[in-house]
């Protein structure tokens, strides 16, 4: 991966002049931020983002909902619903940033990323929009629905064996067949900065929210968030659910070091990936904080969507819906019991029927 | 019905004392709106209905989706989305005008209505919002899981035999019994200017629109939507959509006079109503039109609701959608040819999962 990275990376060149601090290799994922390290993203590189795709995007809905506030003890969750966003998830965000982030000469030459998930549908949508061929590389065993949405957005598949090294040497050969850029999923700073504005556009729908609580997994989403909230209100709680059966998250704050995500085991598809270089310390040094919830607390936080809000959320887009509902975030000990205004990003909203349908039928 | 309408018309007294056009029996349902005619409800009662009911009601959000126009010849479609509406559905809106249109020395008696769906769940919810008892009249045949979302909300739930002269005598009883203001689901001025303020939000939110499209049952939310659009702007196209199996207002436009829903046959259980003698006369006079879908369109509008906006419609919330997408509004000698940006109104959420999943598969 690291190569690919770097090849990203050499390719910014900004339309925008005034933001040129990403603008070459060497600083591309390192920004300032408290002064002690510098990050991938920032405040300044969000706000770029922001004006970059925001033309581009779904400024998307928040909701709410009495009945889910009476769940929590009198809190009020404001729902950001990124599974209204273009490709039903905030993947598109950053896709779109990092496309339009490429230079005018290398349009032709096209992105290229090894996906199998939402990031891999965004990158094919965000391509054909600046129109410029997207090279997919999707394992052998990926569901047919999930490939098919790739080729609907004009995506040029690539199946590869369901390994990360031969995801891996797929995606390079393509590079240097083709002179592509890769764009990693996450781990990545043009990205993060693209997840980054879901706080910026939540945070100016509803400015003053005591807590913004999202879903982890590689961490793009959730250091963009924190980056952009903290920037604007740095008393602001930012906190990270994730599954129990891939709490690398949790279990790398707790040992102060980036642990990878072993043998994961949730419904929650999405969120199966390990943190990377560049989203670890955001996360490690901003995040206040990880919530672990179980399948059943997931199973049963995509019910209440449905039910209660009327959205389809897909099981990774339901995690943090289930973080606010759980003990460590309602009881009264808990470190956030003070938060009453709590913005819940629901993440995104790609599941078959038959697949939410049949998590809710109890196991036999 | 007739005593009970008349009963619930006669104890209004407006908070406002400005909008006294609708404070006595009398003139309760009858506002001039053409000059020729007078209506049971008008621009002014729906904008004195917005000014009551403003601050309980969710202001719901718009969706667009360039999949979903790319099935529609380049229109660009607008939802209202009223599945986000407190209850499910756009019928808070109307009995919410209607609980709050009562005067305060009658809130003590209650309200009462004889409704299987999500009329009961909403007059039950706003009755409870000022604080006064909601005798909900439920007929035996009733699924459970509208019966509980009645007692959820705090109804009075007084279940009956399955037929409407049950439900009528029934609801008189509990009127004689209580002195509760009988709240019917649509032919009433103030439900209907309830109703109406769909399209007021709606035209604030986008205001250049060519056409609304909304279903219609008993009538209440399209002749409200008519008023209210035609009222702002004498030019746009207002057209009803209605399932096949339950056409009653394609065949009454047609015949020039009200003919009632024959044996309803259609998925669509919020729309096999008959109009009343208070929405005939503005669905007559103002409609442009009305589109009849069959019941293969309304499971597809639904299904294209869950994969494409992510949101959930019941089978009568999906019926706008189906009519915008079928060859009567589509091919390019419809009438409505030259709208282009279309509001389309998905008026409610209240489906099962299960029921929703089932009817995806085709019948074997």
């Amino acid at each position: 991966m690291e190569s690919l990275s770097a090849i990203a990376a050499g390719t910014y060149s900004l339309n925008d002049d005034s933001q040129d601090h990403i603008n070459d290799t060497d600083n591309a994922n390192r920004h300032s931020q408290t002064g002690h390290e510098l990050y991938a993203a920032s405040l300044e590189s969000i706000l770029a983002a922001a004006k970059r795709i925001g033309p581009l995007i779904h400024r998307t809905a928040v909701l709410t909902s009495s009945s889910i506030a009476e769940l929590s003890g009198n809190r009020t969750f404001f729902f950001k619903c990124e599974m209204f966003q273009k490709g039903g998830s905030f993947k598109f965000r950053g896709a779109c940033n990092a496309v339009y982030s490429i230079s005018d000469d290398c349009i032709a030459k096209g992105v290229v990323t090894h996906s199998s998930g939402n990031h891999a549908a965004a990158l094919a949508l965000a391509a054909r929009v600046r129109g410029m061929p997207a090279y997919i590389v999707i394992p052998k065993n990926t569901p047919i629905c999930k490939l098919e949405a790739v080729k609907r957005y004009g995506g040029v598949v690539h199946l590869c064996e369901p390994s990360l090294i031969s995801r891996e040497r797929t995606a390079e050969a393509i590079v240097s067949q083709t002179g592509a850029t890769f764009i990693p999923p996450y781990n990545h700073g043009a990205v993060i900065s693209g997840q980054g504005t879901v706080a910026l556009e939540l945070l100016d729908q509803v400015p003053d929210l005591d807590a913004i609580v999202a879903p982890i997994s590689g961490g793009g989403l959730l250091s963009g968030i924190v980056l952009a909230a903290k920037g604007i209100n740095p008393q602001i709680h930012v906190i990270a659910a994730e599954p129990k059966g891939a709490d690398d998250v949790a279990r790398s704050k707790a040992a102060g070091q980036l642990l990878k995500c072993e043998n994961p085991c949730t419904i929650a598809d999405g969120l199966r990936a390990s943190m990377g270089e560049y989203t670890w310390p955001i996360v490690r040094d901003l995040v206040d904080g990880v919530i672990t919830v179980d399948e059943e607390e997931i199973v049963s936080a995509m019910k209440i969507c449905y039910q209660q809000l009327k959205v389809v959320a897909e099981p990774s887009g339901a995690v943090s819906l289930a973080a606010v509902l759980s003990p460590q975030f309602t009881a009264p000990s808990s470190a956030w019991a003070g938060a009453k205004r709590v913005g819940v990003v629901l993440s995104g909203g790609n599941v078959d029927l038959e697949v939410l349908w049949k998590s809710f039928i109890p196991p036999h």
